[in-house]
C-alpha cells in the first residue's frame, strides 16, 4: 500500500516508515523539521542522537533497498500539499505532522496561536487536498487520549448511543481538554468528522494514550536509523523524563499528588496498532475512532517502575514529587474502553518492565547528552500563564489511592 | 457599564452599540471594516446605505451627546487588543468581531483555512489578553445554533447531566457542526469553557439562532445611525434574501425541499437578549450557554410568511424553490431549549409580521440597489467544493411535512 507519514523526522514517523517499509508498504514522508526546532527552543536535544534527514534516507536504502520518498515542506502550504498528494497518490496517509506538546501551548499566546493554527491549518489543508486528489485515501489521523479529559464516567471510543429524554441518537462522545494543544485535537476530530460526513471521506482518528520505548524490530542496529528520544518539559512526557532522571541520578519527578491517570502503550504497540488501521481501513464516508492504548497506570505507579527497573541496573533511583505546573484533576475516575483495536487483532506486549529496561540501557551510553540539558526538564511553563520553575514537595505521608 | 463590542461596524455590533448606549452603558468597539470587505468579494454591498465609521461616529455624539470610542484594528493581533483593554478597561466584552456566513467558509480551502483562524484565533487572543488585563471581565461570545446541528434528540442549553453505564456527570452536549464557519464556532465553545475552567474567566456563550429586522428604537430616524442589510448568498440569511427577491419581484427561493427547521429572532429581541446577558453576568468561572432564538420556522413557512406580507403591500410574490447547495438534512427533528434568557426576564416579540412588514418597507426604496447587485443573492457555492449556479426546482406537489 501507498502510505505517506506526515511528520516523518518525528518520534513516531520516523519509526513507522522503518516498520511499514519492513512490511513491505511503500512509504513516502513530509517533514519540515519543526520537531528539531522546537526542541531547540526549549533549550534541549535528543537524548539519543539521530541522523540528518539525508542520512536517514540512505541508511533506508541501505536497510530496505527501496527508497523513502522525502517531500520537504510545511503542511500548512495547500499547493505544496496538493503536489505530494498528485506525485505520491497516497492510500493511505499518515497525520502525524502536529506540535505534539501540551506546555509548548501553554507558554503564552503566541504559542497557543501557533499550536491550534498549526494543527488546524494542517488538517483542513490535508482534508481539502484529499478531496480535491486522491478522495478514497483513509486519513488516519492522530489525536490523543487526552481530548477526552477526565469525565467521571466511562470513556467510549469517540461516539456513544445515548437516551435523552425518550429520544435516541448516536453522537460524539463530548470532549473536555486541558491545554490548548489537547483542544486543537478535538477541534482536528470534529473537522474530520464533518469532512467525512459531508464529502465522503474516510478516517480513523486515534486517541492514542502515552507512547514509550526506544526500539522497534525494524530499527536493525544501525544508528542512523534509531528514533528521537525527548525529555526536556515539553516534548518529554513523563516516562522519558523519568528514564532521563534516572540515568542521570536525579529524582524521578511526578507532578503534584502523582495520581493523574492515563493510557499508556510501548511504542512496539503504537507501531502494531497503527498498522492494524492502515490495514483495515473504514469505509467511504465512515470516520472511526480507536482509543489506542494498552494499560492505565497512575504517575506515581510509573515512577515506581522506572524505579524498581533501573534500581535493577543498580541506578539508585529515588522519587521525588514537585510542583504541579498544570491545572489538572489529580484525583479521578478514569476507565476508557479501549475495543476496536483488539478486535481487529492487536496483540499487546503486557511487559512494561522489559521495555523500560530496554530504555534506561539505550539511554545509558548518552549520559553525558542528558546532563548536558538537563536544565531542560525541569517544568517553569505554568497553567496559568507565569514562569516560574517547579519546587520539590516535602515529603509526606503517601496520599490515600483513590 | 463599560461595554466593549467586537465587530462594532457590523449589522449586530453597530446596533448593540446603539442600543446599549441608549440603555446608558459607556461603549466602545474595534473593527477593521471586514464585513464591508467580504460583502465587496461577494460582489455586494448593504441594501441600505450605510454610513462611514467617521460619519457613524458624529451621528452617535449628536444623538447621545457622548462618544463612542472607536479602535480600528485586527481582533487576531495581540498587541493592539492588550492595548485597547488597557485603555478602556472593560466589564463586559461583547465578541461580535467573527467572520459569520458558512458558504464563505466553504468556497475553497483558502476560506476554509481564513475563516477557522480569523475566528479562532481573534478568541484566543481575547481570551489571553482578558487573563493578563481584565481577568474579571465578562466575555459575552456569539455562537450560533448551528453547533448543534440537527440531532435526534432535544438540545439543551450547552450542557446536559447524562447517565453512562450506571455513573453520571455534566458535560458539554454533543456538536455537530455543517460548515467550517459553523465547526469555528465549535471550536470557540471548547476554548472559551478551558479558559473559564483553567483560568477562572467568565463567559456567557450565545448560541443565536437567525437575526432579522431592520430597526431598534435607538436607531431614531438618522440614516447615518442604521445598520446593514445583506441579502447576496454568503451575508444574506434565508430571510434578508427573501425579503430582498420580494421588492425586487424574484421569485423566493428555498433550498431543496424547504423543511430545515432553524430558531429565529427579530433585531430588537436580539438586542434585549445581549443585554440581558450583559446585565446579569456569570460568577467568575463560569461558562453558561444560552440558546437565543424566540421560535422556530422551516424556511417553507418563513418564505410563505414573507409571501403573505408582500402581497398584502401588493408586491406580488412567488415562491420556487432551487437545488439545495448545502450539505444538510431537509427533513429533521429539532426541538432546542431556549428557557435560560426568558428566566432572566426576555421578552419576545411574537409579531414576525409586523417586523417582516418594516423590513420591507424599509427595503423598498433600495430596489435599485439590490437590483444592481440581484445575481449576488443566486447561490454557486456549494458544499461538495464545486461552483455552479442552483438552479430552479422544478413545481411539484408541496411535499409532505414531518
Amino acid at each position: 500500500m501507498r502510505v505517506l507519514i506526515t511528520g516523518v523526522d518525528g518520534y513516531l514517523g520516523w519509526s513507522l516508515a522503518l516498520h511499514l517499509s519492513a512490511r513491505g508498504h511503500e512509504v513516502a514522508g513530509i517533514d519540515n523539521y519543526s520537531r528539531r526546532a522546537w526542541v531547540g527552543e526549549m533549550g534541549s536535544q535528543s537524548a539519543i542522537p539521530i541522523a540528518s534527514m539525508a542520512d536517514r534516507l540512505i541508511a533506508f536504502h541501505e536497510r530496505f533497498g527501496k527508497n523513502l520518498r522525502f517531500f520537504k515542506g510545511d503542511l500548512t502550504d495547500p499547493g505544496f500539499v496538493l503536489n505530494a498528494y498528485r506525485s505520491f497518490r497516497p492510500e493511505a496517509i499518515v497525520y502525524l505532522g502536529e506540535m505534539p506538546s501540551a506546555p509548548y501551548s501553554m507558554v503564552d499566546v503566541q504559542h497557543a496561536v501557533f499550536t491550534q493554527t498549526n494543527n488546524l491549518v494542517g488538517t483542513l489543508v490535508t482534508l481539502h487536498a484529499m478531496r480535491d486528489v486522491v478522495p478514497e485515501c483513509h486519513l488516519v489521523k492522530l489525536g490523543t487520549m487526552g481530548e477526552y479529559g477526565t469525565p467521571n464516567l466511562d470513556i467510549p471510543e469517540g461516539f456513544f448511543e445515548i437516551e435523552y429524554r425518550g429520544r435516541t441518537d448516536r453522537l460524539m462522545f463530548p470532549r473536555k481538554a486541558g491545554s490548548w494543544y489537547h483542544e486543537s485535537k478535538v477541534h482536528d476530530s470534529h473537522n474530520v468528522e464533518m469532512a467525512c460526513r459531508i464529502w465522503g471521506l474516510c478516517s480513523t482518528d486515534i486517541m492514542q494514550g502515552v507512547v514509550y520505548g526506544t526500539r522497534i524490530e525494524a530499527m536493525g542496529e544501525d544508528p542512523r536509523l534509531v528514533t528521537r528520544y525527548d525529555f526536556d518539559q515539553c516534548f518529554g512526557t513523563a516516562i522519558n523524563r523519568f528514564c532521563a532522571q534516572a540515568v542521570i541520578g536525579l529524582p524521578l519527578t511526578p507532578f503534584g499528588k502523582g495520581h493523574q491517570r492515563r493510557g499508556f502503550l510501548p511504542l512496539r504497540d503504537s507501531m502494531q496498532c497503527l498498522t492494524i488501521a492502515i490495514e483495515h481501513p473504514p469505509q467511504r464516508a465512515e470516520y472511526r475512532v480507536f482509543n489506542q492504548f494498552e494499560e492505565v497506570y497512575d504517575i506515581t505507579q510509573l515512577a515506581e517502575r522506572v524505579q524498581k527497573v533501573g534500581n535493577q541496573m543498580g541506578l539508585g533511583v529515588t522519587i521525588r514529587a514537585i510542583e504541579n505546573p498544570r491545572a489538572e484533576a489529580e484525583e479521578h475516575y478514569y476507565n476508557p474502553d479501549h475495543r476496536h483495536l483488539l478486535d481487529l487483532g492487536y496483540q499487546p506486549t503486557h511487559d512494561m518492565e522489559a521495555e523500560l529496561e530496554i530504555m534506561l540501557r539505550d539511554l545509558v551510553p548518552h549520559r553525558e547528552r542528558i546532563e548536558s540539558r538537563k536544565e531542560a526538564q525541569f517544568p517553569d511553563i505554568r497553567w496559568d500563564g507565569s514562569r516560574r520553575r517547579s519546587e520539590y514537595l516535602p515529603p509526606s505521608e503517601p496520599a490515600e489511592r483513590s
